[in-house]
Formats: structure tokens, C-alpha cells, sequence
């Protein structure tokens, strides 16, 4: 893993988490996205090496509206940046990780995205992301 | 908020989190460390500009036990690195953020720490951290 690359925090409204992030950050966020597959939007705030990124749900069947319904807005999620995700979920799978998709599938802010089941890192929702390169 | 400094994970047992630990990030933690004013034992794992921390509790009252009995083990705190932890914490309280200590106190890896109330942060607990000066 060469850093982190974000943490996600699901919340209920993206409008008035924005106006927290950005008085508690001292920065606006410098993308909005949504991503149809997952059912949500997202924001984006840079901070330091590290994103910080708000999810939204827009399908009340999506993740995030199950993780708010079950434990409240929060900490959903903690993504790392990897230089080969195929190479990673190979390594992490063959050490007996359960991974969550077993093709890298498209995330948020031109990523390939693959999730680790939280039962297997003591409760985090672990996230390996990778740049999509330029085609 | 100049970086993300770390994420505090509490774990049950911080001889499990670390191996576990050391095979997801694939390097081994720098720093064990006590932290009795919290009734905590802590780990620590560089991951490029951010580091991750394991929390275990050793006082079954500290924060650490009470998140996991209503929780489980999982992401407790967000960390911001600051220049001046004082004048953050200013900024912030000027703002309505509610400061969870008046004072910076000492916190783990050598730094002045001040805790928000997740309730102004969407349901996250977000720590101020300063390294101490050598004196």
C-alpha cells in the first residue's frame, strides 16, 4: 500500500456536510461526482496527501443508506492507493483476505476500486484503489 | 488542516490488529506505544504521509471499551495534523464546533491532541493533533 488515499464518510446530505468539511478543512471541495453503480454522489476535498470523500446515497437500497440506517452517519470506509490492484488482490487473497468484488471495478475519481469484508480488518471497510490510466 | 495525520482503529487485541495489520499494509508497525492518561495501549503503521493507529483498551471505562461494546471494533477518530493546535482550536470554537477539551492535552507520538464532537461532524470524531516541540 503507497499511502492513503481517502477516507469516506457517509452522510445524509451532501449539501450541509459541505458546509461543515469546508469550515472544518479551511477548503472547498474541488469535485463533485456521482456514481451510478454504487447509488450515491460524492464530494471531494483535498487535504494534504489524502482525499476526504463525503457519499451521499441516492437508492435506498444502496450501502450507504443500509450503513446510515444501521449505525448513523460516519466513517464508511478507508482507501488505500495501490500501484497494481490485480497484483494486490492476488497478495491480499492468497493471505486469506475475503475480497468483496474479484474484478477491479470502476470507483469514484477515475479509479479501479476493490473491497476487503470488514470482518477481515477488525471492522474497516478497507478499500484498494488504483488510477485508471490514460487510455 | 495541513494533512490527514492518522486513523485511529480500536481494536480488542492489538497482538491480532498487528499481524493482520502488517499483511494488509505489508510493513511492519514503528511505534507501540502507552498512552495511560486514555487507559489505552496504541500501535502505530506508516502509510506513506499518514499513519494508522490500533487502539486497545486497558481500562474496561476508557473510551476505547465503550466504542466497542456499542460498536465493535472499527474506525474511532479522524486525525488533522495542524500547525498550531491553539489557534485551530480557536478558529474552529469561533465557528460552533464544540472543543471536547478546553486545553491541548497529551496525546500518543508525541503531540498536543484536542477531540471534536462527532455530532458537528456528521458522525465523526475528529482529532487536532500538533507535534511537540523538541524543548
Amino acid at each position: 500500500m503507497k499511502k492513503v488515499e481517502h477516507i469516506g464518510i457517509a452522510v445524509k446530505s451532501i449539501a450541509d456536510a459541505d458546509k461543515l468539511y469546508e469550515q472544518l478543512l479551511g477548503s472547498a471541495p474541488y469535485k463533485h461526482e456521482a456514481v451510478e453503480s454504487e447509488g450515491v454522489t460524492t464530494s471531494f476535498f483535498q487535504c494534504g496527501d489524502t482525499k476526504i470523500e463525503l457519499l451521499e446515497s441516492q437508492d435506498p437500497n444502496s450501502a450507504i443508506s443500509k450503513f446510515i440506517a444501521k449505525r448513523g452517519e460516519g466513517i464508511h470506509h478507508l482507501a488505500f492507493g495501490v500501484e497494481d490492484i490485480r497484483a494486490e488482490m492476488k497478495r491480499l487473497s492468497d493471505l486469506g483476505f475475503t475480497l468483496l468484488n474479484d474484478e477491479p471495478k470502476q470507483g469514484a475519481d477515475n479509479k479501479w476500486v476493490c473491497f476487503i469484508h470488514p470482518k477481515d480488518c477488525h471492522g474497516v471497510l478497507v478499500e484498494l484503489c488504483q488510477d485508471i490510466p490514460n487510455s
